[in-house]
């Protein structure tokens, strides 16, 4: 009804892909957001160990589901079973959740990254494969054509996305110690992997706000705050101060302060 | 019960109002806010896009008036609809949400202040209207008298009461970067506008006890997050550390720190 | 399930203790804190006013008691009874409640130490007694002697822990005012009081892994934001990044990055 709006594909969409970080709502938390938001949230993941310390689990996966979100345990999880030699534990549980995602990742520990993609090669017959790329400690670095190397090689392995770390904090991986992306990484990263392959982290408004008005209203980007979904939306849609003009068309910028 | 506490009028209240920004909450929190907060909340913003872009925004106004809260949408999205020259489309929108009250600012957008008042002036026979001053980007600045004068015009023009610029984050119109109070603007606007006329944004706590302080108890204050609803009234009943001593008599300063 | 996690007790226990700051939850905010996380929490704090000034708190207290959390109002409301002197209509209002617990504390007002430890000794009679050290204005200070030593007597005066003040913003008390630790005072503490009995406050996630990592798992944590509960309880078995390797065995360091 209201025009000249960005245009933004329905589910399941390659493009504009949205990841939400539960780290412990409630299943009333979770019907709320599934009930007024699930055609906004693609993928959900459950953070870090924290589906493995809660209860109600199993019942909240069934809610997400139901609203067609994909569901994965967050990946530190992963590594502390695969440091304990337990994969089949860990796959044990995660089916006993009914999730058919799985998140490979190596920001908390060290894995050969020929393990690492062996292990995604090996998880991509039975579960959608997302993978991410950067440590959570700031002290570990990279440089720029590792992160995009290892992506590609990620994605050639069988991801079916890869996902650029930056912590709930939004303060490690793709952005500085204030938050401050990293520019010079995230153009690299984009010149050598597909963009629709790629999701974002971007935990903070400031992130989200870059991004979008850097690769515009279909970027993908992830671990957002359940309770700032409908915000980035309206990011994405030019219904929030911060990108009200950027997809307006020319002649209506002589609206513009 | 406990003695001596501010006196704070009972809703509908002409001072003391309380403006709560819901940016996309359930209708299990509506309905959690509605039960444990009714009696403190007065009005009830849809913070800029987020009803748009949201489900079940109409049940979960329904919520809200059932608990006697004045519901309208952020001016942001009147604004998106105005630079679209689609102000029908936008009155045949909120109507559709059940919405008797609007609210009418050019955060975003540059509108020739006759032409905002006009509009105020039309809108008025239909709604309550509040109107909001101020630019949401920090750029964009006004001088002290501008603010107090362009007020008093929208009362005139028929606003119930102005509301005072601070964005979500609470770093734009009346305060600095920082968050902080600006003072000199701040005195200017009340030297010219009726006091229970004006609504403060105050997003922080910070602000919050800064306008208890300085204006008392019963300010009309805006913007509050859903989650600090109960904490900021222990701000105004001297029922937090921060304004403990505001409100009590000579006599019990003996107690103070 | 997953090998070589560190113990936690079960409630009812003596260390590990967790105890949760609720600011104006309403009711199914609070089914879903205890159906998820009951387990994780051993005492819940109405913080400050709140339980004062908000609607259904009654009921509220009753699922919590339902899934054996220890309930108790803020010390500030108790402080603002005192300053009245209404000790009595205090009393009754919790009782009204359902409160079994109080927290006794003087971080507003100026208490002589022999009063407060004489109303912990009359009051554990009918309540188990939480008492709070430290002021919640951070211009007034203690030696840190002083604090060890006002903790000691009010544990022999009948207070079941002791509560080492942070606010609820973690700026004040043990903390300096970028809430890093203040390690000397924590330290001077930890020499004169049973680690057992100690309360620190710990609203940051920076302040919650500082903790963990200088005194293990099991350390007694408050001021814990509901949202974060499950978050903590990984912090605890070192599901998260920033405490992953703390209690993994040295044979398991090979995969530190």
């Amino acid at each position: 009804m209201l025009d000249l709006l960005p245009e933004r594909e329905k589910k399941p969409r390659r493009s504009g892909v949205t990841m939400v970080m539960d780290k412990g709502l409630g299943l009333r938390q979770a019907e709320d957001l599934a009930e007024t938001a699930a055609h906004l949230i693609d993928f959900l993941k459950l953070g870090f160990g924290t589906s493995y310390v809660s209860n109600k689990t199993v019942e909240k996966v069934k809610i997400y589901h139901q609203h067609q979100m994909k569901v994965f345990v967050g990946g530190t999880l992963l590594e502390a079973f695969l440091v304990r030699d337990q994969l089949d534990d860990y796959l044990r549980y995660i089916d006993a959740l009914g999730c058919d995602t799985v998140e490979v990742s190596d920001g908390s520990i060290r894995l050969p990254h020929e393990e690492k993609c062996n292990l995604i090669d090996r998880l991509k017959k039975d579960y959608t494969v997302l993978s991410e790329v950067g440590a959570k400690d700031c002290h570990v670095t990279m440089d720029n054509e590792q992160w995009s190397d290892a992506m590609q090689q990620e994605l050639s392995a069988g991801s079916s996305f890869v996902i650029a770390e930056a912590r709930e904090s939004g303060t490690a991986g793709i952005y500085g110690s204030e938050g401050e992306a990293d520019e010079d990484l995230i153009q690299c990263i984009r010149k050598g992997v597909s963009a629709d392959k790629i999701i974002w982290e971007a935990p903070l408004k400031q992130q989200q706000v870059w991004f979008i008005k850097q690769f515009g209203a279909n970027v993908n980007l992830g671990n957002i705050a359940p309770s700032e979904i409908a915000a980035l939306e309206t990011l994405r849609m030019g219904l929030r101060g911060d990108t009200f003009f950027d997809f307006l068309p020319e002649k209506l910028k002589k609206y513009k302060l």
